[in-house]
């Protein structure tokens, strides 16, 4: 276990540290102090829990600790599965004092935060994220759910962990494809609201591809700090936490039209921050390093021929106020986002063009 | 429309009114301002959309406006039928500043609350409560949720509505038995925390069972304020709120052993307020006081056949901490409440034995 570095998501009396580290999980991580006195419930997938269970059960000691797997993937985001966690906590008999632990990626956590705060109207919940993507994204700053038929994450909460406990180590046994998708919100971070970090990026995404233990950590972090310095400043979501969504209406637009799961969500923001970029006034220097980063990080650069008409259809429904016009997130320069509905017409049916076979 | 009483329950940026009048929603009360401006759904159920869906409907003018309306009992107090909600406001194409306006008792309350709460991550929601027991405890304070196979409320939110919109007129439709139900929490308000309220309804009981409009609005008010006052204090319930758990500790007991809907809460409610009297250190002529007002008020006094085997499992299984004592809120005084797990085993055991056949 290497020193670990903290950062406070601060919320006033809801902050909370994240702390990156190393072999934090294996190392015997100090967890009492978050945790809330009774029962715990520790919920993963059948992917992780045979990797990482054992030694987060190892971490909570003598107390009353019990597991829960679920299946893995996106399509069980579903209010069924979430009454499953809740449906244990009952057997479990847990009281208000109780705490879930979140081991996995984006869906394991947000599933289980959205159990955490709905039952008994809120408990605690601790997130032990182990995907590249969860570690510097939906781990932090709150956000819980599952989809609906109608639309992802159309049901869910606010609901702010007491930890976010980030084990760089876990990394590695991470599918390539998946890392490269975490490498998409990385860039976005980058991208969205810190040059000197796109610049770093671009120096060190080879380091970062090879899993070097330094250049991860501090990838993680200031992608961390990022997001928390947003959140902290805009929990939910009524203006500057808005930029987070760069490249996430085409994104969206583009997992939805292909039917979840096709693409990772990455794959599909990457693309997404790439049509974006054209829909910006930015250069083109900028916009061929943006491309180039997103293409070294070993993402795709252009979308899926779905066609522009399916692309616009989607990107409509997402939404979901049919009278106003579609709102973006653009570019004025590398590291400098803005939110705006005002955008050349011409300009993106040329970019939607670009989907057409 | 007569003049309404405002109050505010006070938290901060999540303050709220609660207006208290006669024929405010016959009588056009302007909503306007209480509303996010989006769309509208107004979730009532068979029983009450009937009497006053149509009424509401029109204070809410040319806007969006959809209605639903939910079976009625608390046996539909379900996440099934939360999930109703969010697929009509889903079909509805409903935005983040949409409102839901819940019409009717604590179910369509609670459920609509629960819905708002979760509908992407928390839209607005105002409470139009039409019975009595909604009106002076379910529609104040922010308590949203529903029933799970183990338990009652074990599933929901703490969400502030907007506005609760108070209607003395509605309680002309309520049936006699759930009009004394509700009387219980009235008389729980004052024998909790306000001895001169208690007094005061003493002397206006008669009053009230006549459905006296000015004595009505009154009671309504105070115990408004009895409850915001708490509210505002402790939103949730980590301290004093728990005393607005009076009579609850036995009462949840006897709707749990007899099977919910066989006893409405309040009944319950009283019987337990005379449990727990019973337990307290209490005069006999203040334990004869509360009694006699809740004789008064057309409520029953003592338990159901139950047995005191099963009324003590049942307590066990509420608290939910098999290790620890029981917890109760019991009297010094009349107007004085407070919580302790000390109480005498043999007195207990005398109490539950009233239950005995």
């Amino acid at each position: 276990m290497t020193e670990p570095r903290t950062l406070t998501v601060d919320l006033g009396a809801r902050s909370y540290p994240i702390i990156v580290g190393r072999d934090l999980v294996a190392g015997g991580f100090d967890i009492a102090p978050f945790l809330s006195g009774g029962a715990c419930l520790v919920v993963s997938n059948e992917t992780v829990a045979p990797l990482y269970m054992d030694p987060v059960v190892r971490l909570l000691g003598d107390r009353d600790v019990h597991t829960l797997q679920l299946p893995d993937g996106e399509s069980f985001k579903t209010m069924a599965t979430a009454q499953t966690v809740i449906d244990e906590l009952v057997r479990m008999g847990a009281n208000r004092d109780a705490t879930l632990i979140a081991l996995g990626g984006g869906v394991v956590g947000d599933i289980t935060g959205f159990a955490a705060a709905c039952y008994m109207r809120g408990v605690s919940f601790i997130q032990i994220p182990t995907t590249l993507l969860a570690q510097v994204d939906s781990s932090v700053g709150g956000k819980t759910g599952v989809n609906h038929e109608g639309g992802k994450n159309l049901i869910g909460a606010f609901h702010q962990p007491k930890l976010v406990l980030i084990d760089t180590a876990t990394l590695s046994s991470l599918p390539d494809r998946e890392f490269s998708a975490g490498l998409a919100e990385v860039i976005k971070h980058g991208a969205m609201s810190d040059a000197e970090y796109f610049s770093w990026l671009e120096k060190n995404m080879q380091a970062l591809l090879q899993h070097d233990d330094v250049a991860l950590a501090e990838a993680i972090f200031r992608s961390c700090e990022i997001k928390a310095a947003v959140v902290a400043e805009d929990e939910r979501e009524s203006g500057k936490r808005a930029l987070l969504n760069f490249g996430h209406t085409f994104g969206h637009a583009i997992e939805n039209s292909l039917g979840y799961g096709e693409w990772l969500h990455g794959e599909a923001v990457a693309v997404g921050m790439l049509m974006a970029a054209k829909l910006s006034d930015l250069s083109d220097k900028q916009q061929s390093r943006l491309r180039s980063l997103i293409q070294t990080a070993g993402l795709p650069i252009d979308p899926p021929p779905i066609g522009s008409e399916q692309l616009r259809k989607a990107m409509n429904l997402d939404k979901k106020a049919s009278a106003s016009a579609l709102r973006f997130v653009l570019l004025s320069a590398l590291g400098e986002a803005f939110v705006t509905s005002e955008y050349s017409e011409v300009l993106l049916s040329r970019i939607l063009g670009s989907a057409d076979a």
